[in-house]
C-alpha cells in the first residue's frame, strides 16, 4: 500500500515538474539532493533532500537524452524533460533541460513556463519559432531556425516551435529553473479538468458556445 | 519633437507596465523613484530613478481609484492599473494594485501575469473566478466570490473572473511586482501582431484553418 | 491535548504573521499550500505544505473582508490581516492584504514591516499618512488622502495613517510578502516583554527615567 | 559649481548609506565598482559602475577602521560605516561592515536596518544588547556580551547595544547588504523633518501633547 | 577611434561573459535587450538595454552552434559560449548555453562558475567528468558519460570534463545565469596577471618555489 | 546509537558549513532558528527550524571569538567560523563571520566561497591579500593591508591572505551567506577524495604525471 502511494507520489512529481526559473531561490549548501518525503505527505517549497553524506554521482546523472522519441501523436512532437523530477541533484540549482522531437509539420504548441526563461538549440531540422509579448502590444517575434541556430523565450511569455521541414527535427532547450512548469495554452483553456464555464471562453475567444463545448469535449494531447 | 518622443515613451511605458512580481529584485536604498530616461533611449532592468533629494510625496501618490470605469466594451470589463507606470515611487518595491470594473456578465478574460502572483478582493457583486494548474493536470480551481471575498491566483497560471450577477461588480487586486505584465490569452494567441502562422493555431486548438483565420481577422479588445 | 497544541500553534501562527515582502523566495512549483506541521514542532523558512493533490479552491479563499471592524480601542483602529495565516495558498507567493478600519481620529500608529513594502488604497474617509526615511535625513513624506487615493510605504520604513475626519475611515493595503510582519514602534520600544532597560530608553528618547518606567507600566494595545 | 554638486552628492551618498541586506540582488559580473553618476542626476537601484577595465585594488580597499572614534556626544557612541559609500567595490556584493565605539554608559540607541540582518562582535568592553520581535509578542531577547562574544540581530527588527561597563567598548558588526540603511527610532519618530503631527505621536506613545512637542523641539543626535 | 573603443568594449564583454546564475535578479519587464553603453563608460549590474520598441527577433537569435570547433590547442578543447555577450536578449533572463568540443584526450580543465550551476549533455563521445565538494570533505563525484548522458555541476564547485575516448567528443551545457563567468583554476592560480607571490603558491600547493616560478613563466591557454 | 548519529550529524554540519551568500533566500518570518532534524535524515535547503516560541537569546549567541587560535600547522593559519553551524539563529539571515589567525609567514591559501562575497578587516599584523578575476583576464588585484585596513573579495573569485610580517596577524571577515562554503583550491584539486585522474591534472597544471601523483599522495591541511 505504502509502495503504491510512493509510486503515485513519484509519478505525480515526475509529471508535475516538466521544466525550470531564473528566480529560483539560491542554494544554502553545496547541493541538496531531492527525495520524496513519504512522511504523511508533507511538502516544502522545492523538495526535501537526502543526507548529503549519502549523495552519489548517480544523483546528478541522467541517461538517454540522445534517444529519438516517438512523435506519432496528435501534435507531432514529444518533450523529454530532464529536471528535478529526473535528476534529484538539480534541487536548489535553478536550471534544467528538455529534448524536443518533432515529426514533419509537428509542433510544440503555444505554451508558457510560469517559472523559467528558455534558450533553445536546434540540433536537426528547420523550425519556425516565436513568442508574443504581453499586453498591450502582443507583438510576435518569429524566426525560422536551422540546424545550429539558437533562440530565446523570455520567462512567462507564450511561445511555440513548428517543424516546417519535410523531415524530423530535434531541439534541446535549457530553462532557468529546476521546475519551470509548462502550460499548454489550448489544453489549459479548453482541456482543463473540470471544464471552464463555456460562457467565459465563448466571449473571451469570440467563438460560438457550441464550438466551445465541442472543443471542451475533445481530447487534448499533452506532449510533455 | 522631443516632447512627442517623451509622450510616446511615457504612453508606451504606461501601457507596457500594467501590473507586478514576488521575485522583483530587492531595493538597495530607501526608494528609487522611477523617471523616464530621455537620453538616447537607454533602459535598465526596471527603471532609472530620480535624485532621492528631489523625491516628493506625490511620487508615491495616485488618485481616483474609487472612480467606476466605463465597461461598455466587448469583454464588459475594465482594468485600471496602479503600478510603477502610474506611481513612480513603486520602482524597486515589488508590489502594485489594479481596480477591475465588470459590467453584468462582463469578464476579465483568461490571462496570466508573467511576473506576479495576485490576491483579489471583491468590493461589489458576484464573480465566478478560477485558475488552471500547469501540465499534466490542468486542474481548474474555481470559486463563486461574493462581496468581501478574497481569492489568490499563483504566479504565471491562467486565471479569469466572470461577473455572473445582474449588476456591476468591482474588485481590487494586488500583485507581487512593480510591473507584473498581463497576457490576455486570446489576444496573444489570435490577435498577435503580426499573426501567428494559422497552421500552428489550427493544430494547437483543433480548429479548422478558416476558423483560425477568421479569428485572426477579428478585433481583440484589451481591457487594460 | 494534541488538539490544544494544534490550536495554540494555529493561533500563534495566525498572530505571528500579520502582513508580507518583495524579497520572498520564489515558488518552485505552481503552489505550496501551507499546513501546520504537527510533527515535534519542526519548522522551515515559510511553511510546510500539503500534498498538491489535496489542494482545493478553499485553500486560496478568504471571506468577510467587507465587514467593518470594531474600532473602540485605545488607538481607534483595527487591522484585519489576510496573509498566509488566513489563506494557506499564499505560501511562496510573496503578497498579502490587510483591511484597516479607523474610528474618527483613530490611527494606525507608527510602525514598520520588516519584510514588505506596502501600497494603501483609501475606500472611505480622509487619512493623514506619512513615512520617514532612514538616517541621516529622517525626512518625513506626508499626504492627506481622500476616498480613492493610493499611497506607497517603502519596505522597512516607519509609517502611519491617522483618520483626520469626523467619520469612520476604511483602507485596504497590499504588502509584498506572504508574511511581512508588523512592528508597532511604541509597543516594541515601551511595551516589550520583558521591558527594555529604562536607562537605554531614557537616554535614547531624552525622557526622564520615571517617565520611561511609567510608560513601560502602561498597557500597549496591538491593533493587528 | 559642478565640483560642489559632486561633493554634495558624495556626502549625501556617504551619509545615505550607513549599512547592508541579505536580499540584495546578486551580481551579474565579477564586480561592478560604484561610481557617482554626474550625468543629470540619474540613478539606478544600487549604483552605476565604472568600466571594469579601470577597476583597481583601491576600489576594494578602506583604511582606518582600527582608529577609536570620539564618543563625546549625546548618546555616547559613534558608528563608523564601511559600505558601498566608503568602498565602491562593494556594489552588488551584498555585505558591509561597521565599527562602533561606545563611551562608558554610551549606547547605540534602538534602531532598525530596513535592508539587512546584522552579526555583531565585541572587541572590547561589556555590552547589554537586545532585539524585539514583531507583533503581537514584541518579545525582548537580551544578552550581556563580553569581549569576544558575538550576537545576531535579524533583519528589520528593533535592536540596541548599551555599554554597561565603566570603560570604553568597541564592537564590529557585519550587515547583509551593501547599503542596509539605519533608522534610529527616536530620531525618526520625534526628530523627523518636518515633524510628525503631534496628535499622532501623543496617542501612539501615550504621552501628553506638550511632552511630544517638547521632544520634537529637542536636538536628536545621529551617531552614524 | 570611437569605433575602435566600441570594438574593444565588445570584445572585452564577449570575453568577459563566458557563461550564467540561478541567482540572477529577475526581470522587471518582458525583456531588456542588452546594448553596449558608449556614454563615458558607465555600467550597471548586468547591462543597459535598448528601447523595447526597437527590439527584433535577431536580438534573441544566435547561429552556428552546430559547427565543430578547432581543438588543436594545449588543452585539446574549445568552449563556444552563447550568453548575454552573444545574445543580447538574454539580459535579465538568467540562463545561457555553451558548446564544448573535445579532441581525443582533450579536456575542459578544472574550473568553477562563480555565478551559475551547470547541466551538461553529451552529444558525441565519452567523457570522464567530475566535481569536488567544498571543505572539509573535498569529496570527488565522478562519472563516465556516454552519448546522451546528462550530468550536473552545482554552482561554484570545481569541476572538469576529460575526453577519454579515441574520437572527438561534443557536449552542450546550460548554465543558470546570463553571465556565469568561468575561472580556469590553473590559469587563475599560476597564470594570473600579474603573477601571485610565489611564496603563497609554493606553500599552498606544496611545490618548490622554482617549480612555481617555472609554472608562472608558462603560457596558460584559455579554452573559452 | 541515536546519540552517536546525532553527534556525527552535528559534527558533519559544523564542518560542512564554514562560511555565507548575498543571494541567500530571504526570511519569511522574524527568525527561523536552525535545528538538526533527527527524523530519518531528511534535509531542506538551509535548515529545519525550532518552534519560534522556544527560541532563546542563546540561539543568537556565540562566545570566544577573541581567543587566539593555534596556528602551528602546515599553512600557518587557522580559520574560526561563526556561521549557522555555530549560531543556529543565523539561519535565513544571509550573513556570517570568521576569525583568522596567521602565524608569521602563515597564509590563508587561495580559495573561493561558492555562496558569498567577503569583507575582511585586519585587527593585527600585515597581510598581503589578493583576488583573481575570471577568464579571460585572470587579473590579480593585490594590496598590502595593515592594522585597521579593510578589503573586499567578490563572490566566487579565488582569493588569499598571506602574513608577510614577522609577528602573528589576526583578521575578521564577514561573508554574505549563512553558509558560504569554502573551497581551498589546492586541497580540492590535489587532495580530493578519491583523487582526480592524474591525466587531467597533469595536463591542466602543466606538471609531470609523477609530480601530480606525488602531490596527490601528500597530506592537505584544511585550516577551517
Amino acid at each position: 500500500m505504502k509502495a503504491v502511494h510512493f509510486l503515485v507520489a513519484s509519478v505525480f512529481l515526475a509529471l508535475a515538474s516538466s521544466l525550470a526559473s531564473a528566480s529560483d531561490p539560491s542554494p544554502l549548501q553545496d547541493f541538496c539532493v531531492a527525495i520524496n518525503d513519504t512522511k504523511n505527505g508533507v511538502f516544502v517549497n522545492g523538495r526535501f533532500c537526502k543526507d548529503p553524506k549519502h549523495a552519489t554521482a548517480d544523483d546528478f546523472f541522467y541517461s538517454g537524452l540522445n534517444i529519438p522519441q516517438n512523435t506519432s501523436n496528435p501534435v507531432g512532437s514529444t518533450v523529454t524533460p530532464v529536471n528535478v523530477a529526473q535528476i534529484p541533484g538539480l534541487n536548489t540549482l535553478g536550471v534544467s533541460l528538455v529534448r524536443i522531437d518533432y515529426a514533419p509539420y509537428g509542433q510544440n504548441a503555444p505554451h508558457t513556463h510560469p517559472r523559467a526563461s528558455e534558450i533553445l538549440f536546434v540540433q536537426e531540422g528547420t523550425l519556425y519559432v516565436g513568442f508574443v509579448t504581453s499586453n498591450p502590444d502582443n507583438k510576435l517575434f518569429t524566426k525560422v531556425l536551422h540546424k545550429g541556430d539558437v533562440f530565446v523565450f523570455p520567462i512567462g511569455l507564450i511561445h511555440f516551435q513548428f517543424n516546417i521541414g519535410k523531415t524530423n527535427a530535434v531541439a534541446f532547450a535549457a530553462l532557468s529553473s529546476q521546475n519551470p512548469g509548462v502550460i499548454t495554452i489550448a489544453n489549459a483553456v479548453f482541456g482543463s479538468n473540470p471544464p471552464i464555464n463555456p460562457d467565459v471562453l465563448a466571449k473571451a475567444f469570440q467563438l460560438d458556445q457550441n464550438v466551445v463545448k465541442s472543443l471542451q469535449a475533445k481530447f487534448w494531447w499533452d506532449n510533455n
